[in-house]
């Protein structure tokens, strides 16, 4: 059983900046999060793409605001159960939670703060008949660990950045690389684009287009792929089978806990702390919706921050807080470590 | 007059961006400040000192802040009106509104947003008789523009920061520089007072403590300064008198408003879009209070950004708006400047 305060679901921005804000005020966090890596939509949908309303970045890479917030949260260690999906709620006699995954983690936390995004993410998976038996077993809907695919043959599908980004990345790792794609048109960035055409030439990557992947063949792995393009099926081997036709956002198990939904979003007290219908659980980010919301990273990092500070009242009853301000109180890290701004000196000048 | 669509008093963090996100909406700003420069509390009081809980910066000098905030702003053009006060708020007919400003200058807008911070910031003054006399003729409380002492003798007064760093800057600027304290002791950055203590042993300040000036000569200008030192006056001849003294922040003329005031600071709905009980009349920031309100810069963004579309409603009325993210939609500039990612192509691979 994890534990820990604040047991926050999802690693978007607000997530991840909610770690910091709970830190300043000595609460622990820990991180469900269904996606392989940290970042939400930014990580997910567009890394390499610049933000321009984040206020003081006149312009940052998406991937770039992840890394800093991770790099600024990292003093508070925060915990992260990945690729699992928050699944069911309970809520003990005491007040507390208990918050179990997909793959049966369990946290028990004094409060939860709801940070999903536009939901959690599940990839868009193909229309094959018996896909689903070989999910774990030769079909990767991430790439979650490069490695695992190190001197395989694998068939990447889709035709999308991801999949050129994978193929062009996993030409170096695997033995053989073949994407499919149903038209001959990719839609990517121009350099990713290139890159491929560059090392099919080269005989880095099989290109299979206009064609679909129609069925999977293996006893207890995937150990071939049935191909058919215009209207003519073969069966070609491979060890892995990797889907990457994007993913889609499911509010999912979250729509099931007793909370009030509206527009499928998370309804919230706005005009006090983000507080949800159920006493002890927040909801903040793009995943709660109230009059006049809108769904902006930097909206999200005022919510987090509000809610933190109900969430120490909380947990600290009749404890008197004193907002600091970092410049000035600088930040103690629970590793022990310490940012200050410069001391300033008294002293005489003789 | 000066005509905007929205007329922001005070040009701390949370005026400045209220511009970014206007400009977004196609709203043109203009910004009153007390103050001779940008960035509010931030420039004046704190501009070489870390923050540590701006989202996304694990560590930001604040002066540095206020340049990036004036760099994402550059696109919309706002107008300043720096150095006056806005003292009088009228409300027309149709609606709208005319600011006076302590120095008579007039601002036509269809909305006003006080982002007024602690107040306008007032410097505090050295208790001698005569002083309001010499204002602007020879005392000057902030150090404006440097080049009015091209070789001129000035006597500087003040034991912190301010004090130490301009005399460390006007020794190469100012024929003779003199510095007056009332303690031997200075409160500064080490680096500041270790520069003095060596400028001082050059020849180049003069250094008087502890000491104080207790009156001003002159007939029609500052002439000399009477320093008094143990008991003591000496009567020393100088061409401008700049007492450092800090400044105390005062809500000043926005109090009698009409605005609903709660502990010195605007009441707000903060459960819409931040509006005063004025209709018109908004305030974000660290001027503004409501349950919950935390005096943070991150919270000032948020509420300009919320603001903003309650703005763009309230002129556009009937026109819905759909929000686009700068990521997709790009950001087109009121200067003909467009920034915007990359763009994706559509592209056959051979
Ligand atoms: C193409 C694009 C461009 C954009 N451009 C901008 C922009 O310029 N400016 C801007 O401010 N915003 C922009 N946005 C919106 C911005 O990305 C979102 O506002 C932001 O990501 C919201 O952050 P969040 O942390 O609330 O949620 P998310 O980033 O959506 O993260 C939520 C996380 O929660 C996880 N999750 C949800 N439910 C569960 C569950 N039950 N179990 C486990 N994990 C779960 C999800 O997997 C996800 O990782 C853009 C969005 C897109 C798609
Ligand atoms: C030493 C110190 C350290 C701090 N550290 C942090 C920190 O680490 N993190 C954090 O989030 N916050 C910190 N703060 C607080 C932060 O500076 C404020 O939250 C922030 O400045 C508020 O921004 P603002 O734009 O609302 O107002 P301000 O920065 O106060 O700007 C308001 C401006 O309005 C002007 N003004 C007011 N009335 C009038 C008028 N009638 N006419 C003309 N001009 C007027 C003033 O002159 C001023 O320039 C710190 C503050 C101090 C003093």
């Amino acid at each position: 059983m994890i534990t820990t305060d604040i047991l926050i679901i999802g690693a978007g921005p607000t997530g991840l900046f909610a770690v910091f804000e709970a830190g300043l005020l000595k609460l622990k966090c820990h991180i469900i999060d269904a996606l392989p890596q940290q970042g939400g939509q930014l990580a997910e949908l567009y890394p390499k793409k610049p933000i321009f309303d984040i206020p003081g970045y006149p312009s940052v890479m998406a991937g770039e605001l992840v890394d800093n917030l991770m790099e600024q949260i990292k003093q508070f260690q925060p915990g992260f159960t990945l690729n699992e999906r928050a699944e069911t709620i309970d809520k003990l006699e005491d007040g507390t939670f208990i918050v179990t995954t997909n793959k049966g983690t369990k946290h028990h936390a004094k409060v939860v703060a709801i940070a999903g995004g536009l939901g959690s993410f599940e990839p868009r998976k193909p229309l094959i008949e018996n896909i689903a038996f070989y999910e774990d077993k030769g079909v990767e809907y991430f790439v979650k660990d490069p490695e695992l695919f190190r001197d395989k043959k694998i068939v990447i599908a889709g035709g999308g950045d991801s999949a050129l980004d994978w193929s062009i990345f996993l030409a170096d790792v695997a033995s053989e690389v073949t994407l499919v794609h149903r038209r001959n048109e990719f839609r990517g960035a121009l350099d990713s684009v290139e890159k491929v055409q560059e090392l099919k030439k080269l005989g880095k990557i099989n290109l299979i287009t206009p064609a679909e992947v129609t069925g999977i063949i293996g006893e207890q792995h995937v150990e071939g792929l049935a191909i058919t393009k215009h209207d003519e099926t073969k069966i070609i081997a491979t060890d892995y089978f990797i889907p990457l036709f994007g993913l889609t956002p499911k509010l999912g198990p979250i729509a099931n806990w007793g909370l009030e939904i509206e527009k499928n979003a998370i309804k919230v007290n706005n005009a006090l702390d983000y507080q949800t219908n159920i006493d002890g659980i927040y909801a903040i980010g793009d995943v709660n919706t109230y009059p006049g919301k809108l769904k902006l990273i930097l909206c999200g990092f005022h919510e987090a921050t509000l809610m933190c500070q109900s969430v120490y009242n909380r947990i600290n009853p009749g404890k008197k807080y004193v907002l600091k301000y970092t410049t000035v109180s600088g930040v103690d890290g629970f590793d022990g470590t310490r940012k200050e701004a410069e001391k300033q000196v008294v002293k005489a000048i003789e």
